[in-house]
């Protein structure tokens, strides 16, 4: 179904190779050059090009929040949805920083958003409780990837060179979470913390209501559509299908905190090689990203002790991919005549 | 001599409460938020202003090479500001990335360098083997300290909002061990490693070299110029002085990696204050450079085993400065509507 490239490994020794020639002791730029070379295996490209950026956030509404799991009442996804159309919300101005392109993309909010200036590619008013029920059908599910499938496809026609895929939903550090339990098989205390900020209580709550989740449905790891109709979320399931979108035609995926890191983990059930095209971009303050991370494989860029979402994280983190392409713009030992050094 | 003022600690005070009403739970941008405040403090402005940065390099040559302390031999300093002034090395590309404006200052290379594009101060062809001499004498050391304070003083008339210091000096990692040796006052042992790249049998004998210096000079830790005539480099010294000007006018100093940070116990030594305006950009991969920052009090703000110099890892660093001074242009949740949360 998808088709997702295999790393050009003889550009990443090449551009290696070269890296060792620019003016510098070997090695001394540490993680920016096994990035450079990792950019270039992804983009098929010696000199990788990252810019522009481009920022996608799905918004979507979370049944579970009836079980009283956040610290922020439901409407407030919906009143997000509009400042980030007013450019107001953290993802706005971190995007205006490092000069992307953004849309965001209504996939499951629970009320209807007056206004313009974001898409509506609704699947469903919200998931339902996926403590009573199934979170969505299957076929929503599908369609919800679907959804993000084609806002990437979109967004990198008009020319994006690096996708973030950011997310709005009050609750979803709950269904993130259990879906993390149900791929993990990680015990959900380990798993959950104090999400957006809720207190210690609430925490031991939270904790209580993934587990009656996960004891009423079951869900086989093994299937990504299964895990997010019987426990996800239809903004992490468009995550996915944006991954899959951006890695199919080569383009580097940033990704951001905990929501989206089990959206990456989604998306390698959907198809396993998308993984080669993630790169970590900071580590999130909730406890499940480190098992997340491990997971997946990533060493995140940064750790600003940040736990917002929205592709914050992933924004902020940027500018040290554009570090790394534009360090492969340095001169050489040969063409700056400078002595090579040696042990 | 210097004037350094104190942080604006009420304004601080105001910004951390603005901070808490823009849309986004509290606390969630994490040290993004703490970064926001300390620059406000520094900058007496509630909405800090961090561009254009300026990168100032200093070169200068280490007497103590005749040891054969480095990977590098001497000549390559010149052959380096020579690359500066072409644009070729690292901090010309990353400078580039941050739109700083760059200036690159001779305060003490071994050789005369030819051509145009940088910054005659030479204070003394390099200094002299501290194994056998003092460093320099103290008139020097003060010369050097005021030619990078004179530097600093004229790039923030020009209009810099933000200073990065950074170095090249081969020879300088064993410099700037001995000067940490003698402040803090730890073993040689654990403070020196393999600099920009040299054989587990060379870290030994850096290590002895600068044990004989020490013990030839019995410097007095609390005597910054003695310190720097003694053991020191003349474009540690110069670094030392830019942050001192920088800190008289509330312009805050984004530090670089080991050099950079010892160079800052230098200039706390000249005036303690200075400290105040002093943010630790990144965490080098030598081993001193943990000592030396935790001396100062400072936690980096990214760690990607960079080892360079030159001030690259602060300019790497320093798009996550703009990232927070940008979050203050955030919505609150007054103007933008948002319901706020509880715990």
């Amino acid at each position: 179904m998808y088709n997702i490239p295999a790393l050009n490994k003889q550009i990443g020794n090449e551009v290696s190779s070269y890296i060792d020639q620019l003016t510098k002791p070997a090695g001394s730029l540490g993680r920016l050059e096994q990035l450079a070379i990792a950019l270039a295996e992804m983009t098929e490209a010696h000199f990788p090009v990252v810019t522009p950026p481009g920022v996608l956030v799905f918004a979507a509404d979370h049944g579970v929040t009836k079980e009283g799991v956040s610290a922020f009442p439901q409407e407030v996804t919906a009143q997000m949805v509009l400042n980030f159309v007013n450019g107001g919300a953290a993802i706005n101005v971190f995007s205006e920083q490092i000069g992307a392109s953004f849309a965001v993309i209504d996939v499951g909010v629970a009320t209807d958003i007056p206004g313009e200036g974001f898409v509506q590619k609704k699947v469903k008013y919200g998931t339902n409780n996926f403590c009573e029920q199934e979170a969505m059908t299957r076929d929503e599910a599908n369609q919800a990837v679907t959804a993000g499938y084609e806002q990437a496809k979109a967004m990198i026609q008009q020319g994006i060179r690096c996708l973030i895929v950011g997310e709005m939903g009050i609750g979803n550090t709950t269904t993130a979470s259990a879906l993390l339990a149900a791929i993990s098989n990680k015990s959900v205390e380990l798993l959950v913390g104090k999400g957006t900020g809720i207190a210690e209580e609430t925490v031991l709550h939270k904790r209580t209501v993934i587990e009656r989740a996960l004891a009423l449905h079951q869900p086989d790891a093994s299937d990504p559509i299964g895990l997010l109709s019987k426990i996800g979320g239809l903004e992490i399931a468009a995550m996915a299908g944006a991954m899959i979108a951006a890695a199919e035609v080569r383009v580097p995926i940033l990704l951001d905190g905990f929501i989206c890191t089990v959206a990456a983990l989604v998306a390698e059930r959907l198809h396993p090689r998308v993984v080669d095209y993630m790169i970590a971009g900071h580590r999130s303050q909730e406890p499940g990203h480190r098992v997340a991370l491990e997971l997946l494989g990533k060493e995140p860029l940064i750790d600003l002790k940040m736990r917002l979402g929205e592709g914050s994280g992933a924004a902020v983190a940027f500018p040290i991919l554009q570090s790394a392409v534009t360090m492969l713009k340095m001169a050489t030992f040969a063409s700056a005549q400078v002595s090579q050094g040696g042990e």
